[in-house]
């Protein structure tokens, strides 16, 4: 029987890890990212298309999927994996930061937030438990504890206060995770570090949640809006501050130099909108940077995408094809764009686990940042 | 080397046939039901899914293609099969239909029709000369002649001379296909009878297109707002009319029931956009008749979209998830639902050419009806 959550690294590179976590429906090799799934769905994309693009695990979104079809239903229909039909390990996030970014009329305190449903208008209040609950219901494989990403920019005292609370609600994570019957013994459960930009509450905020104690620990708070260069020299203290022998995963990143850039700074687990978001806005990543695929100057172009990019896109369409759908607004446009830029992030973390494995890390980054530019 | 263009009826059950259409680029099983490809792609599917559900052959619609992308665009991308991917036998339809119903200021005299891109407002005259130059470009393998479609309803005078018309078009069209060069040696023109619901007039039509001589006879002018009963009626006595060792294809038809109805009639060919566009607007086509998987009660239905379906979809996923993608307008939702359509109608296709081939064609229709029901 595979263990419930077994991380192992098998080489560093510098402060890059690569590795593996073993969890009952299967094996996540990092560093990894993971395609969001918001709605239990991976948009445009079935999940065998998913994994045949590389994906060991999606992210799922407590927020939406509680509003519709709502957490109890998914647990009647036998749970998120066999819903959406992909058996594979499934996170999700606490719901606590689309509460605040997508929900109308919110309202936060000690207890949790206080939202209407962005969909229907109806009153919900979230909070660590039912939080918990939620996550339980939809039958996550890593759950994520409930938290207040601080808003950016935050006062110093802003952020403190902010971060005080989200680990008070760790805690009250910890306990309702635990409280979960057969799914705690089954699941996994990450804390996330919060204290924006600064070092000292970032270095409380991962002493709290150390001592708590989490299966895995996120750096969350960060790609609010603070760019790049800010966001590796909070990387450049925080990450150091998270337990070694533990997963950590940078939230909602991001480009692919950002992630090249975290990895070299230790984190080993991603989770972005990009790829599929850009794909169906007109943006392909390439090797040389992202392009758009709607320009004018590709409605003839009858190379692919990306002519380093071996994925089943990128042999079978043109970009002039391409082009052709996105323009006309055909739903294969949005299909074939996904399916590339999500092999696109995977391949790119193949490389990253590769070039960690054989000690150049440093090289690739390199070569990669020379070659790739553009998209900020 | 395969034939150009070789029909052979294997067996016949009534006036119905069984056979297959040998083409340089493949076989085409008869009785045989074509997707719609409009815009160069079958909407929300991949060309290896179309192939899969049990396609033969696509349809491509002229006036979408020679407005965007454009057919001279197409032949420099290597022609409309390189372009999109489908390697199989397409036909494309002449125009004619479509330019009157969809775009702006047509004015229709002898020469063609003039008319203003529904995309752009520029002005084009499309003649029957233009239509085979236009399908010659985009490299069909079936080749429509260039005919008004009858509006309905019509008088008699009016039907008479729409269809007499059509007719010279016909000697135009066959005479641009025939100084196509290599494309003309390799491809196949159908003619297309009209002459609205007239017995008189479509024997007329007949005889015209007979005398000019094509490789396949449309049954034209039908499905336009007759009803069931009419067209049953017409067929009744306007497919006999056309060569019986030659296709017949029934334009832009139909619902499951016309399907079945006019196979039994001698009808060897279909294209309809229902499978496709019902796929998008959530209605699904089951051996019960169509469902809307909008409705509630499929909320936490955990079966199939539809029992007796081996479809990939209804393998996979239940009517309770695709409610869950339609009603949040996912992309996933119209991806599964036009697969599942697709397949439906190939199996019905399959399930009436075995019927024939053991002569309970009958039985068949029988069965088919007392379990089908409603969509009208």
């Amino acid at each position: 029987m595979p263990p419930r959550f077994d991380f192992s690294i098998t080489e560093t590179d510098g402060a890059a890890r690569r590795g593996t976590i073993a969890m009952l429906r299967g094996e996540i090799r990092t560093p990894a990212f993971m395609p969001v799934g918001t709605a239990a769905t991976v948009k445009a994309m079935k999940p065998q298309d998913v994994r045949a693009s590389g994906a060991d695990i999606i992210l799922g979104n407590t927020y939406h999927l509680m509003l519709r079809p709502g957490a109890e239903r998914v647990a009647r229909l036998g749970g998120l994996h066999q819903f959406m039909g992909w058996e594979r390990p499934i996170l999700t996030d606490s719901g606590g930061y689309q509460v605040m970014s997508l929900s109308e009329l919110r309202k936060l305190d000690e207890q949790g937030v206080r939202f209407k449903s962005h969909l229907d208008g109806s009153s919900h209040l979230l909070t660590p438990e039912l939080s918990m609950e939620v996550q339980r219901l939809l039958g996550a494989d890593i759950v994520m504890a409930f938290d207040e990403c601080t808003p950016f920019p935050a006062s110093r005292d802003e952020a403190a206060r902010s971060m005080e609370r989200s680990m008070r609600w760790a805690q009250r994570s910890r306990d309702g995770f635990d409280a979960g019957g057969d799914h705690a013994v089954a699941a996994a459960l990450f804390g996330i570090q919060q204290g924006a930009m600064d070092e000292d509450l970032r270095r409380a905020s991962a002493e709290a949640l150390t001592s708590i104690g989490f299966d895995g620990y996120a750096v969350g708070g960060l790609a609010v809006g603070e760019g790049q260069a800010e966001m590796f020299r909070v990387l450049d203290f925080a990450v150091a501050m998270l337990p070694a022998n533990r997963p950590r995963y940078l939230m909602g990143v991001g480009k692919p130099d950002d992630i090249v850039g975290a990895v070299e700074r230790g984190i080993d687990m991603f989770d972005c909108v990009l790829p599929t978001r850009s794909g169906r806005t007109g943006q392909a990543f390439t090797s040389d940077g992202p392009i758009n695929i709607k320009n004018a100057r590709f409605a003839e172009d009858k190379g692919p995408l990306d002519s380093a990019c071996g994925c089943p896109v990128c042999s079978g369409w043109s970009r002039a094809y391409i082009h052709h759908l996105v323009k006309s607004g055909e739903i294969l446009g949005a299909m074939l764009m996904t399916e590339h830029n999500l092999a696109f992030y995977q391949i790119l973390m193949a490389g990253l686990r590769d070039a960690i494995a054989h000690g150049r890390l440093t090289a690739f980054a390199q070569a990669f940042r020379s070659r790739y530019s553009g998209g900020r």
